[in-house]
């Protein structure tokens, strides 16, 4: 037996089930050790973004950690992004990134880096097993890490010796540290806070797709408070019978009116808010100046103690039929294309308990109305604002939940960040829908170039935000990975390809010219 | 006039005339700014892994630094590593990272993270701008700093309220700091280490390309001494009329042959050579232990000086047409396809004083016999050993060298790293042929596995190694990009599509079953 063997055998012991995986020559022996145990499910991403964001969106929808298996620096490099992303969706993720056999790192090897560095760019906790013996022992902290908290970016480098020498045994990871709690005298202020008319209840984290949200709407239906949650979140439920609880907007104006006049802001599983970008003149925060601030939980914390003990404080209402989404599925509209008649279209096609991953950008806002009165569904969002996260992330999602049919809204400029992701879905037979919003550009930076005060776009510029000379031509890159497709240049095309797809299993993509 | 303006005045001032890019919402000022300024040609690569590619394949053909434009922390992350590829190669390179506005660091906007740490684990220069007023002056230091030591990778943070702020005036970039220089006595030990039968000089740089390589050449030949270079080189001239600098092979066993017996390697641009990986059993380093290690002058020095001294102590032989390349171009072979006829075939059809980037990985080493008799050619190799440097090197040698065709040697593993570097070459009409090796999988892995000593291959670590099922359609793949695309399966047709390839100007892309 050796080191990777050992490592393994700690995953499978610790409950660790699924390894998405682009591996490379010195993380051999761990994959040798993986062939051993077919009941570790290994799925290969052929880009390292793909890895990090489908053990993201595995997180998401299971609340378990997946194993990410990566190669040394630079192959750790391609799943910074994704693992950004991650972090700030507080996803447990285990990375074991390889490395040069410890001896070999005094040399200048080509693919000598530095591992370390880039590790603790992005993660919580990073260590370097440094004895063969002692890697099983390193794995199981690695996975409580990665439990700890809520959920941690947790990364074990293992130099190559360390998994070839030999070594036996295994270990368990012991269960994460008890979560932190604000006192009693805490949770009595943020009760007596919440009572003042106006008061804002700022949720996020499980709160918003679990039973937690009606805790919360409970409380702050007694207390006469708003139950708001941030626009950015890893994952809140959305459409009929979901929990009503008030998605702030994207734009740091839309946020200050929002907020404006409140005599507190009450956060429970989530940070003081902060606009996408600082802009010339405006605020970076969109809290009254007068708002009392109340850090009550941060996201990190220990959410239900805090809501249970908030609702112990303040008591809980009876909920009306006014508290949940209801179904208004008017049939899906023909004619030209908008986003907002493709919202419609999506609602009324898309089936009870469906997953959308949203990185439509600019156009996601358009199709929200309609698709809050939807069958109920779960929403994925780009918690960390780095593009590039919708395919990876669907992929983990239709892993996690191989029973509920996945919706990506993808824009063409994010989704070429990490198409190769098309491939997996293909290989695995994940029951994907890719809906492409093909508006040739980065929309978003034509209109963040006029939010900072930049009207004029000359040629430079446009060069920079045009996806147009050549047209990406999305049904051919779906192709090419081996994943069906379809353009669609009106209504009736669209309603015709997504309900095929919604009626069938498997990867698809509908690119709709918009 | 403000922040970002005085940048790119800085950069055009410095001479830094080109900028590969890839901006977010925190570098609109200075895309409005370059939007003022025509003459910085702007191009942009839908993903940073091919504009940081780009930049070091343009350093390699023109010694020149391009500007890189690249989002705040994760959208550096995606350039991680092909700027290790770069650091790897001493190639200059600029990078301008975005940040935040300084004053919205304080909160927690999804986008934030850790940019200081992320640059450090590749830069070697990294600087946060601090003040507007000083934008021009830190810009100046960084384009000295990336032209420092022979070629280093720079990155200057530029917080978005840095940009918008209002500055004056420009700077120019002092020149770098003069090289050092070993001192004569050392030169003249290593002198006399050259004289003795069959020592080694080992070179690196620009002495595999430029005029210094035939000054290598008659000092080597005067003393009686072998003339060698590492496996992977940033650049080296191959084919007809190319000074013979001996190649050293990629496996550790080989070197070791090669090496073994010498009494002296003397180390000029370069440093001691080591394994690509370390494994089991076998020695890191190819240098027989018996052998005297002499580290001369380091790719960071003055190499031309350094090897003009040598010659000063040693004397210049004479050169005859034994120490250069020789044509020899059977016809293009036909018949099923194999990796020898294919490195024929490229060889007969390939014009003058093209430029091979070679990324083939398992298949080059069979082309490379038939390609050192081909037409004088340069060839650009993965000196950090991280997949998907090729399409990225391949966009930068283009724009580097208009006049020149460029033909990318291609795995179908790595080539799915960066394809998106495709669409780049189709927006630029860059006159590219990229030639994939359909082989279905990472080969090298395959490769690998068994000389770590591992020879039964199961369903995960088969499921890890190969790209099939689905099958990847680079036709389509290229279609998609918008580069023309073609699909061979024997020599025949290989030949017929290279042909019109070399005849024609503008990207196309060959598959080619193997």
């Amino acid at each position: 037996m050796n080191g990777a063997e050992t490592l393994v055998r700690t995953l499978l012991a610790s409950d660790v089930r699924v390894c998405f995986a682009n591996p490379g020559t010195s993380e051999m022996h761990f994959v040798a050790a993986l062939d051993r145990h077919p009941e570790l499910r290994c799925i290969l991403c052929l880009f390292e973004g793909g890895v990090s964001g489908a053990a993201d969106g595995y997180f998401r929808m299971t609340g378990q950690i997946a194993a990410t298996l990566l190669h040394l620096a630079p192959g750790f490099g391609n799943a910074f992004a994704n693992l950004h992303n991650a972090r700030k969706a507080q996803s447990g993720v285990l990375n074991v990134m390889g490395d040069h056999a410890d001896y070999h790192l005094r040399f200048e090897a080509p693919l000598k880096g530095d591992t370390v560095g880039i590790s603790q760019a992005v993660s919580h906790w990073t260590r370097v097993c440094a004895e063969p013996g002692r890697v099983a022992g390193d794995a199981a902290d690695a996975i409580q890490a990665a439990r700890a908290k809520n959920g941690q970016i947790a990364t074990l480098i293992l130099p190559a010796n360390m998994a070839w020498d030999p070594a036996d045994g295994q270990a368990v990871a012991p269960p994460p540290p008890p979560l932190r709690r604000p006192s009693l005298d805490e949770v009595a202020a943020a009760a007596r806070a919440l009572r003042q008319p106006g008061a804002i209840l700022l949720v996020d984290g499980p709160v918003l797709w679990s039973d937690l949200g009606l805790l919360a709407k409970r409380l702050t239906k007694a207390a006469g408070a708003r139950l708001m949650h941030p626009f950015f979140a890893a994952r809140f439920r959305r459409g009929a019978g979901a929990v009503q609880i008030e998605r702030m907007a994207y734009r740091i104006e839309d946020n200050l009116t929002l907020m404006q006049g409140a005599p507190a802001l009450v956060l429970c599983g989530t940070t003081r808010p902060a606009g996408f970008f600082a802009y010339p003149g405006r605020p970076s925060t969109p809290d009254d100046p007068d708002t009392r601030l109340i850090d009550l939980c941060s996201r990190d914390m220990d959410i239900a103690w805090t809501l249970q003990t908030l609702a112990e404080e303040i008591g809980e209402a009876d909920l009306g039929p006014e508290d949940f989404g209801t179904l208004s599925l008017p049939a899906p509209p023909d004619g030209p294309v908008t986003l907002e008649k493709l919202g419609r279209s999506v609602a009324a096609l898309m089936p009870e308990d469906a997953i959308i991953v949203d990185e439509g950008i600019t156009a996601s806002g358009h199709l929200a109305p309609a698709l809050k009165q939807a069958r109920g569904h779960d929403v994925l969002t780009i918690t960390g604002g780095s593009i590039g996260f919708g395919l990876p992330n669907a992929v983990g999602a239709a892993v996690a939940c191989p029973d509920r049919k996945v919706v990506v809204l993808e824009g063409d400029g994010s989704g070429m960040y990490t198409l190769q992701s098309l491939w997996t879905m293909a290989r695995e037979g994940l029951d994907v829908t890719t809906v492409i919003f093909a508006n040739r550009g980065y929309q978003i930076l034509r209109e963040e170039l006029a939010a900072m005060g930049v009207n004029e776009v000359g040629r430079n510029a446009s060069q920079m935000f045009d996806v147009e000379g050549p047209r990406l031509d999305w049904v051919a890159l779906a192709k090419g990975h081996g994943v069906q497709a379809v353009r669609v240049e009106d209504m009736a095309g669209f309603n015709a390809a997504f309900a095929e797809a919604m009626e069938q299993r498997g990867p698809r993509l509908i690119e709709v010219l918009c």
